[in-house]
């Protein structure tokens, strides 16, 4: 059954690359937003494929499983949607230091909150377990401030324009990546209310609307706002 | 017999990289290049080094060895060939967010052809490693897309000397790429027509064109096309 | 007793990250490096914390200890403080391009050193673990050589206010990394002139003063700099 689910993953994430490609602009000021958003999936398609196949599905001694393809998957594709928050928020002001160093603190947090996760997944005693779930939490409010706060002003800098559509897509991110920690906690890796074939499919669903729905999402808000923002200027 | 194609593979390696930096441009625009090109010979050195020492060298069950040494290699040193064909298209226009972002795609599909290609030689069953080698061939394909489409155009927009060097420099690198696949296809790690010591001698061969040659020859291709440009401009 | 170490590491290092982004400045121009040098204790605080836990911690059969948590935070915190003097020479002046470059050439030398340090340590057989070192000291050579001559020219071309601090942050650190392959060379890992437990504690205070001591003193020269550097301008 859980094959049907990763097989799923993987074609609708391939799929899902090539629609992202076809269907975004190809001119700037936007184009390279296009292609860090079809990037994701493809990224996210060849870990489901890597979980079809078994291939860094570990089993450890309580039964549970830890897929060591979607902390890969993550630490990649999390850094890449952030990138596009970060460049929207400093658009056409950014220094390459400036924007250099943001976007190297808010990856390394974001990278911190997988990595322990995946430590929190694979530890068997209940307490550091628990303590690298709270460390993980501690870079995801990491994240979050640098999301909510100096970038957030940054991008109201920039206008009305770019500031509203700035903080539309920081919203859909904040809500669905919410949900990715409760998953974790309820699930096999965690407290062990739901099993693992409830914990991949939610995890699936959660996927799509993370890397492709936000796609569309946040494209079609970035267009309208860089639209808006150059008919100003 | 292979440990000489590894001491020679260092020697060689360790050498070209002072080369490069001896030989190579010290002042703007294309010092920085310079400055590439010697970074990826001396990551090959370390890589061969690695190698003649056994270290990260794997024997399968069917007697093969994978060398995760150039698997690591390759990881590094090939996006940094690619991002210098990615600046030259660039060249003095591109913003820091545009820049980053094709970047990003670029180099994510470059290391999953890579990565995918380490689980393809890795797997025992052949419909596994058949699916990871079509998978990487993908992600190759990707790789030549940007490569000639959208960069392509972009290169030609910054006038006729960059465009020039630009098809120059991505038509040697993507003849020598192309070799790669085929003879892990033909060698121990595919269907093993050639075996492991000619395999080695070839990638050798093939390492010393794709690093040190290339490296030269970009080189001169973009520091005529630079002088061409900025007497125009 | 090292489990001390590690929690008070842990503690310092959570803290010191806290403090620097409270102290450090929160405006343009320097912004970004308060982040950078607030990111830093984070991970190195990740890593003690692993470390107490002894995740990552190897015992080779010698009865040392490798831990594993140490490379990978040097691996990713001395590429952040090395990026932080590669943006103080290039000051406001730096193209995407030539930043860029320079920053990979640095990078990679750096971790190379990392790697092969971590190589030197786990290697058993004296003669692989001495070339090991050795290639590692070669690559610091190089990290040493960039930030001494080319990247030290760039610095003092903004003007005197910068090319001094510049040169005040590379003394710095230079003398305190020197520390580590001296650490190394008479620890556990190398010749075992001082123990495990002498070896912890002498790496803690090196910690402290690279990571924190240093962030605060790095920051002081650059603001004071960047204040003449704009009266002037």
């Amino acid at each position: 059954m859980d094959q049907t689910a990763f097989m799923i993953g993987f074609a609708v994430m391939s799929l899902a690359s090539l629609a992202i490609y076809a269907k975004g602009s190809k001119a700037p000021p936007s184009r390279h937003h296009t292609l860090l958003h079809a990037t994701v999936p493809f990224i996210a398609a060849t870990a489901y494929l890597a979980m079809a196949f078994g291939i860094g599905t570990l089993l450890k001694t309580d039964g549970s499983a830890t897929y060591l393809a979607r902390y890969a998957d993550w630490s990649v594709t999390t850094p890449i949607l952030l990138s596009g928050l970060v460049l929207t928020a400093f658009h056409d002001r950014g220094k390459t230091g400036e924007v250099g160093g943001y976007l190297t603190s808010i990856i390394v947090l974001d990278v911190l909150m997988i990595v322990t996760g995946l430590i929190s997944s694979l530890a068997e005693v209940p307490v550091v377990k628990w303590v690298w779930y709270l460390w993980s939490c501690a870079a995801f409010v990491g994240v979050l401030y640098l999301l909510w706060v100096p970038l957030r002003a940054m991008a109201l800098e920039r206008g009305h324009a770019i500031g509203s559509a700035y903080a539309k897509n920081i919203t859909f991110l904040t809500v669905i990546w919410f949900l990715y920690p409760i998953v974790f906690l309820i699930g096999p890796e965690g407290l062990k209310i739901i099993n693992d074939a409830a914990s991949v499919w939610a995890i699936l669903v959660m996927d799509i609307v993370a890397k492709v729905i936000y796609a569309f999402y946040a494209a079609g808000n970035l267009d309208k706002a860089l639209h808006d923002h150059e008919r100003r200027a």
